[in-house]
């Protein structure tokens, strides 16, 4: 085979390093170990970056994919750093960053009637690693729905109160150990109007009317309460909770947000 | 300046001509006249298109562009089939298509403290010609958000039901003369649960929310209510009424459609 | 347990039939049987629908979402009618439409090294049931990434040609027996100027730049190629091909489309 | 008129300050008085928000509404802190964030035959203000569409290279008086293999298909030309800039970032 030129092995004299330089926009199957030490299957997007000193010309882009096929699909939150570690070593760089955002599935019973149904959520794994192990950042994030219903629409009218769809982004960084997946989508639910189902019978039906109905929350509430639970928590070093609601009575979102830092 | 080969003007031997071959996602900057008069400046999205019979290899794309830059932005539901029929003798073509995709607004006052806002909407033109104009379709579409509140919800809880925004798509074809954009948003937004307002003071907020109560619609009785409204009409010869749901209680939608030619 | 109102089931007085009620947006892990007779677990987006007689109020939309689970994720080109027929019986409907789209994905050797990686594709299934078994619809489609090369572009350069990644929608029905996702994926692949890979090495990079090259297709030459080869088989009773170019030089995309019933 | 209970206004016993809280995907038209003192109609899609104090449950969401309805379409890159100043006041917030998202266009003029198209961007202005102006800060982005050429393969290939469009997310924060957007995007196309134009005829569909081939780019060469021409103006106090490469080759994207504050 002919010798092929090397073009981004040779050097670059304009003396800028590069933050960042990889893959984007990849899909890749993957598998879950959940809470209940299951198999889930999924299928996740995914970027691989590292950082590029100042005198190389260019990264190399397909060893990314092939580190990526060579860690095989399987994942968790206790293993999921070996990833951009893996990076450092096959790319010869001093820092690397992997995001990988997938929809994930827990089985959830209906209140009253218990059918169970799928619900679906998205999580995503933002890690980053340094060389001699001076950084391990691991960031998860669910996006979790909720009903929210509007604590002035109750109070003002006579009868009803508007609610809606609402988006919960909630990200956080761990003080030690992970916390499962599926321990922060209850934190989350557990701060909404009602959670959603993806089976409601009519008695189940009835049931998350009058939840909501009790249970009225504005963003600034939703946010508030994820923010209060995760501060009595000790698992946790940061975290950021964006609350953003589709409104049924505009054609825009009220949203609001917190981010701590929790390390005294 | 050479000669340059025309490859677009070749011969084809496959035998087989194309449907609908031009540019898709052109964005261009339009003016709607509305039903004021006044004119109302906003972004499109734009696709064109001719037919190509089987002998040519390829269609001149920039022509297109150009066609779209020579018309120039003023657009009204009178003059609309104007573009497609330039189409035709820039493309010496016999049969051509245009999309264009924009948002609209209307002034619109809160119902009780009469505070003015602007709502946003979605509008598709979609605009077919023949040569000797054996044809010039038009269809027009209105994408509508509203409220709905469950009737089913509402029949069986102690207090409270859940309700979300939905999204009513609305297309149209004229039997004769055109209807305004004005009168196709009235028309559905009178069907649904309560219309959507982007300023509401307290007072407007508890007039909403009590009427979305008083008025509640399933997906199945939006979609029948504007196919009435249309039929009870002389004005169409032909529509589509869409409607979905963001339901607060699920993170699917419910949504419904009916369609209907109306030409006896 | 109190008796519930079941105001779907009341009746209707607008004489208004529904072509199609149901769920959308609901996501789903499922499992696709594939050529090498392996099972790929996968996510789809689903929509589940049923024509509702005029005299009804509403459909019941839980049992579409019941149905779903029910059936299970293990879904194949051969036996994906079995969910529609389910839809009519648990509805009680004469017609129900469902539809299913997700990222499919194969192994692919680079064509120099040989290096494995997975290319991800979209695929949805689309299909359609009446009771009395009176229609069995069964609309496949494979969304195929490709790269294109102008050939006017390379025809009038004196090096180079402007080239880009453009993306095939392909649809058929078939005349009898389902045709492998794999074969319709090659097919089309086999059509543009060179086929995507996950991984390439330098080699294979000299390899695909050269093949494009060599192979100039306009979206007209793309979309005839797919059309005579599905033409020429015997197994397809309709087809659909849209070819659309993210023009490398265009901030817009380049786009034709042909469709046939080919039932003589 | 009765007096409506005001809950927002209630106190709080959380104890906890809230980032951000407001409204988002409000869509808005607006005029951007351009670098030839031209009005430009568009329409913006805004987020308008403020800081909450631990001491109340909640903001007024009807205010910003009513602020951007106030403050009128016109905006400028001189005049736009106006906005996030007037949030201030009207909400009682110590610190406030406005961000708006539009399509921005240029008439371009093709490079040989000299025929003009409407070339459209993305531009974003983020600002935020803080009261007693103890702080204004302006963030300006503009995403440029390119074409991109890779150096490798035009390096090893006989014959050929591939290039595809690449869009560039350029982002800067001002030393003192602002730049113009149109100078921003002409600093972007500079740097890429070439510029994309809305109307190409022949001969200058030949003119950037050779001029791609003479200047081929990695992501990498991309970024850091951007940068050093961002680093040799004394006009930026703050830069990023990010490329991203929606390969012809593969079915993901190349990327890469750099961001760099200037101040010494």
């Amino acid at each position: 085979m002919q010798e092929l030129k090397d073009t981004q092995s040779e050097a670059d004299t304009r003396n800028i390093s590069i933050d960042r330089v990889g893959v984007k926009g990849l899909r890749f199957p993957i598998q879950i170990q959940d809470k209940l030490n299951r198999i889930q299957s999924t299928v996740a997007t995914v970027s691989l970056a590292v950082d590029l000193p100042e005198e190389f010309k260019g990264t190399h882009m397909s060893r990314f994919v092939e580190a990526l096929h060579q860690h095989g699909p399987l994942l968790d939150v206790h293993t999921a750093l070996s990833i951009p570690r893996e990076l450092l070593g096959r790319l010869s760089a001093s820092r690397s960053h992997v995001e990988m955002e997938f929809p994930f599935f827990r089985a959830k019973a209906a209140p009253v009637t218990g059918r169970e149904g799928l619900m679906d959520y998205v999580v995503r794994f933002e890690m980053e690693a340094e060389a001699g192990d001076r950084l391990a950042d691991f960031k998860l994030t669910v996006v979790v729905p909720v009903t929210t219903l509007c604590p002035c629409s109750k109070a003002m009218s006579s009868y009803g109160a508007h609610n809606q769809r609402g988006i919960v982004t909630y990200s956080v960084r761990f003080a030690s150990r992970p916390v499962w997946i599926e321990d922060l989508i209850d934190l989350v639910e557990s701060c909404a109007s009602c959670s959603l189902f993806s089976v409601l019978k009519r008695p189940d039906e009835k049931w998350v009317t009058e939840k909501a109905y009790e249970n009225p929350v504005f963003v600034e509430d939703l946010v508030r309460n994820v923010a209060l639970k995760t501060q009595s928590h000790s698992a946790f070093s940061w975290y950021r909770v964006e609350a953003e609601n589709f409104e049924s009575i505009h054609n825009h979102q009220a949203y609001a947000v917190i981010e701590r830092d929790l390390r005294s």
